[in-house]
């Protein structure tokens, strides 16, 4: 009686549950709770949907939505990657397409193949929308490094260079939002939460 | 030199952080640890993407997604109003409209009035998506509660026709969601993890 797409969607959307467990390196806003994943997803939806005038080229915000929320998905099986781990970084990207294939294959297969290719969209970061949704997937640690006395980048010793390599690449999304990152990178180095 | 709306956007982006500390009655699948009106409205937003083909009329995914990624913001002031509790349902509507104009306030203006609208809408739950979008609403903590030996309805002695009276406005946002979730409701009275 049920149709069976319905199914395969409840399966889904129970094992995405699992994405509360995942946690983040960073803190949210002056506090030392740590982030999950599944948060840290909402509230770059919520900057997509508030900050989408400023993306350089034109974009289809729908499809960054959808981007923001499931990008960080696979986690549920490869776990978290700290942006700033170079040795993981470089190691766990068959494990995480193996992880987007078993989870978003949990639906049917037309939407299984959409997810996926969103997913992989945002990976390679070349369309306006996926430089956008890197965009907000950089600024969020920002607002709460800066909010936090330094956050991670005293925590694991990440110095400006690093940071400003790494931040950098949200000028191709927002030549707007990354002035604004430029000024409070530098505010940071002023302050002494960040070592030059 | 920073545009003005941007620093607007951000103080509300920073403000709506608060969102994760809000918790809910309700409890993880298969776990004793309570949900967060962050995740709760990731999770929402993930299942109206995935399931907006059983929607009884066609609806507009972006409003929906939307709506239900900021439903619960109001609670940041107003705090969460636990469905079951019929006291506090009936009073607190002032203290939420107050809390909807200081939080979106924060944005500039026509962001602010565009999303106040949104929420307004998904109160009255009269279009197709406001109805679609408390589907959803409703079906994350039924599907909590069955995975948790009964859940919320146990821990507050809530009985069948409770749950069924407050669940059945399901139908008017997907017939087909609520003949699954009705289905759930009549397995959870057969194994005993809802009083008749």
């Amino acid at each position: 009686m049920l149709p069976e797409s319905l199914l395969q969607q409840i399966a889904f959307i129970k094992e995405i549950d699992k994405l509360k467990y995942i946690q983040r390196k960073t803190r949210l806003l002056n506090s030392d709770r740590h982030e999950n994943d599944a948060e840290h997803s909402w509230h770059l939806a919520m900057m997509a949907i508030v900050l989408a005038e400023h993306a350089n080229e034109p974009i289809d915000i729908l499809k960054v939505v959808k981007m923001v929320l499931i990008h960080d998905i696979v986690e549920i099986d490869a776990g978290d990657t700290f942006i700033y781990d170079t040795q993981k970084s470089h190691s766990n990207a068959d494990e995480e397409r193996l992880a987007a294939n078993r989870i978003f294959g949990l639906l049917p297969e037309e939407q299984a193949r959409e997810l996926i290719a969103i997913w992989e969209e945002f990976e390679a970061g070349e369309t306006s929308e996926a430089k956008f949704a890197r965009t907000m997937d950089r600024l969020e640690p920002l607002l709460q490094n800066t909010s936090n006395n330094g956050g991670t980048w005293n925590e694991f010793g990440v110095d400006y260079s690093k940071v400003y390599a790494k931040k950098s690449i949200m000028k191709e999304g927002s030549a707007t939002i990354w002035n604004y990152a430029e000024k409070l990178i530098n505010e940071s180095v002023e302050k002494g939460i960040l070592k030059k």
